[in-house]
């Protein structure tokens, strides 16, 4: 029997940029009112419209969160159905008043994409149990057509509308390839069984975080993203210290920076640009 | 006797935000001395309301000190009851005059932790002594109880008030997760024990340097903040020194920068604000 | 029989220059409608004659990029016939008006280079069958008479012109020289051996992605550039992914930023001055 | 018989702080020659009182150097008796008119500290000859006897005066902590006899090189500040390339960036400001 | 027979300093041309005094180089017989109306070295057959006869002219001290013969290159710095990569940035501030 791809397999969706800025208070205070006003329901109303989304098709949304720290005053998230479309965002706000204001501290550009390692070891074996060879047409149309069905019945994730709790947790990561510890080398059926044991601990919070996860191999620093939508902010820091215990995470993550940020809908950033957070 | 668990639990309590800012003297010093007195009150009323906190419930205390070094000026750290409070302090600090002079530096963001090594091991015993199983609900009950009483008994540490010594110190950290040197994959009894020898220490130390630890898994870029509260300086050394010898802190441990701050109570801060550092 | 030499056969191309830059929207949106138009007007034509090229020998083009994320606004790639024509462009570049709104952020200097290690093992052995000795005249001149030919069949790739693609993803990267994991220290036929089963993986795509590879060891900070178009920017994730498995990758990569954009080709670049991103 | 103490004995003295400088010349050398005059003289007697330092108690001298290279045009050191003394140093130089020209660029915050690892196994084996147990008060008033009597004798290089050489070369270090190489888990014996080693070769080098240790545990982001003057800047080289081949350097040093300045008395200053620098 | 010293002998010469500077070209080009021509003669000027050099003594030539990339546009090295004479370049630079165009972003400070493994190993042993123990008088006046003849034949390469060739190639380097593999406890021997090695690849490039080698221990950030002077760029990637192989280079070196110029006389200067550049 020949040997069994490495690789698991993966559905994609969404194209996502989450971009992070510090806020020019000292310049925006200096503007008269008036002024403030105009350039703040200008604002407004472009998130307003970015939060709706797409009437039709894929929910195309884009959502803004109040920073805390040093490493930015605003995030926005954009889910979109291409990367020219989110370039096309860029280029929006770079176009309004109010992005004088904002300079871009840093950003994550990804995909959202959910791995099937379950579905992966089932496929392979079912097809080479049938006779047939990796990377042969017959064996990629067998491979097509389980990620096709995958991708249809996964639909509503991968192309998720933004859960509208109050935080947002995102940090990106990596799977370690060390000298004596590296994921990559790891049998498939090792990496399946730790990502399945790693799941179950996410499955336990269901009820009070909402994850995103995001592939960037190839389109930002990272190899992943995370995003964390919870109301209640402890328990991302129970859900990710538990995590880390997991051999997944304890042996082969390794995490770059967290951002932490509290929801603010639209309606609310003309309050924010008073200095008031109003919680949604 | 199933597997316990090797997580150990935690009570939290206050979010935390450190804050490090450059001053701007050269435009400082080009105002007149009527603006700046002007601007200097209106911060120091607004930093002596932050310092008395909360006429009820927790303290919810902020205080300011003077930094040495290139990192800051003036650093900020703040107790609340919430994220969302935390970023209020933020916006309300950005809509002082003050701020136009404050260039933020750095920041850490993390939540009043204490680590119940002993407790979980007794409890984990306990529980399964009792023929339990890890992530049933009545094992989860057991478990929810000694954190509900933990949390009430050690309520005052959880939220505390924010010492008054002349010096702070301030350091995050990680516990490393290397090829070979994995804290997160040591034995849990193993983990308590090195915990055990790390508070002897600690304890030894008690009458001069009061400590206060904060968990920031899933808030920021370490895992752990700690603030060091001393009148003499010299002590932040001997006591780090000493532990970075106890096997916890030899091998696992990771540092990240270090800050030292003296305390700049608001009374003192018009006084700063000229030049004047004044002592309490 | 002496030991054969270490080093793999390479034959080199054109120089090039990646430039990336951010664009002062703030600044740029301050001038009047005519003097954008103007300055829009010089770029374009600029841009226009470099994407052009050398209407005799080597094509000698340029391509602009519009860049997703904080790294940049606008990505140039440039292939020269040498770094003093390279540094030309820069300077031309930088006495055009739009110069004034272009921060330079990154950039990555190399020179397309062909490995040839089939080639090498091959003209190695076959040298070595004649009884010829490694650094003899002799030797040098059957070395010296394969990459003549090499470089001769190659010239198309090594000269290329640039693909018209709407998506480039461009990083650099590093073979890692590690304590236990070292590129550098593995026999050649192991090195030949991943390097075929990498390019086997590249084969696959090749209907989807152009890949160029630039060597810069001496040119600048990593050792290697790595430039991907496609018109579908999945393909990229995808086949970086399935790399990331394969020997070499897994276990001697070492990968440095990746940068994403699309394509913005001189006549739309009026447009996207005016924040619309036209797709070709 | 118990187990001795690994941590070495140390003694402490003067709070040091380091400030790199960049000086805007720019801005400098658009002033009037009258001003520029004044300002400089205003800094040069401030200066000139902090090299001359207190008349009683310890010296709590300042100096001033020339920087080499980018990391900074001036660089001053301070000795004190307190860090709330170096605050103010440093709240008093942002009160001249000069400070608007200087942009600081680093820091390092340190206490002058003698490791006493000889005098450490000697009190320790003592003690317990005495069979006294560490941490008892008795063990502890044994330790304190000899901590007195040490810091007694060795007052003048703990408050030092500042060695008048015209070179001065400044670098942080760490101690290793790796996962097989640690230094904080090696015997106390072979730690003791490894520094005696260290301290061989600096001797050799006494006559021509003048050696300050500060300790930094706890006030800045690495363990140890080195600073050596000397006439003759080879003689740092020798010296420390000579170390590196030492044991104690050569597998658990680990150091930061190197400052080299050239000593400008405060009655240079004014020339230096006019673009000259006169050996002094 | 006592342990012979396991340091290499070095002789030492010039001390060089690399300045990179970012060029302001929207000041520069808002300047009229009248002013402009006045600035880049008296620029010009000074190189071309730096350029020649002393008429007596040593060469202490300066040159100037049009950089690549983002890392700077323009680079200055400088052979000087001090530390002192380096600082005073740096300011009579600072003090020219053009430095007011040139923004400092990095700089390499260092002493030319030449490194005696082969001296040294027979020096070692022939006072050791003589009878005679490291470190005594006798010893070191053998140690120091050697040295001076060394220094003393090699003085046109310890204080050498500029090459004038087309291209430079610089960059930093340092040997690795990690926790399997460490240049410094490496047995003498070994060192000795891995430079032999690596020193006879130089050679076969010897007609293409002009290398220096500059000893930075106790002056900058890396321990060597390296500068290629070459006319074809290409031998600065073949001759690094062929190094990549050898021992010396692919177990023990580490590296730093690389920097890539090309010669700009003083003649040329003045085109070069018009965006020409003018090939030497």
């Amino acid at each position: 029997m020949p040997d069994l791809p490495s690789v698991p397999l993966t559905v994609e969706g969404s194209c996502v940029l989450h971009q992070m800025f510090h806020f020019d208070w000292s310049a925006w205070k200096s503007l008269p009112a008036e002024e403030q006003q105009a350039i703040a329901k200008e604002a407004a109303d472009l998130l307003a419209r970015w939060e709706q989304g797409s009437a039709t098709g894929h929910p195309n949304q884009s959502a803004a969160f109040s920073l805390l720290g040093h490493k930015g005053d605003l995030m926005l998230i954009h889910f979109r159905d291409s990367f020219a479309d989110l370039n096309r965002i860029e280029l929006e706000l770079s176009q309004t008043r109010l992005s004088h204001y904002l300079k871009i501290s840093h950003s994550y550009l990804s995909m959202v994409e959910m791995g099937l390692y379950e579905s992966s070891a089932k496929t392979y074996a079912s097809l080479a149990e049938k006779g047939l060879t990796p990377g042969t047409p017959e064996w990629n149309a067998g491979v097509r057509e389980v990620l096709d069905r995958q991708a249809n019945a996964l639909a509503p994730r991968l192309y998720p509308e933004i859960p509208k709790a109050k935080h947002l947790c995102f940090y990106p990561m990596d799977r370690k390839r060390g000298e004596q510890v590296n994921w990559y080398t790891e049998p498939m059926a090792d990496r399946q069984h730790m990502m399945h044991e790693h799941g179950m601990i996410g499955r336990r919070y269901a009820d009070s975080v909402r994850q995103v996860i995001t592939g960037s191999i190839g389109y930002d620093d990272w190899e992943w993203g995370v995003d964390l939508f919870a109301d209640d902010a402890l328990v991302f820091k129970k859900l990710i210290y538990e995590m880390r215990f997991d051999r997944v995470s304890a042996v082969y993550a390794s995490f770059g920076q967290f951002f932490l940020g509290v929801r603010l809908p639209s309606g609310n950033l003309s309050s924010w640009l008073q200095g008031q957070l109003i919680e949604s």
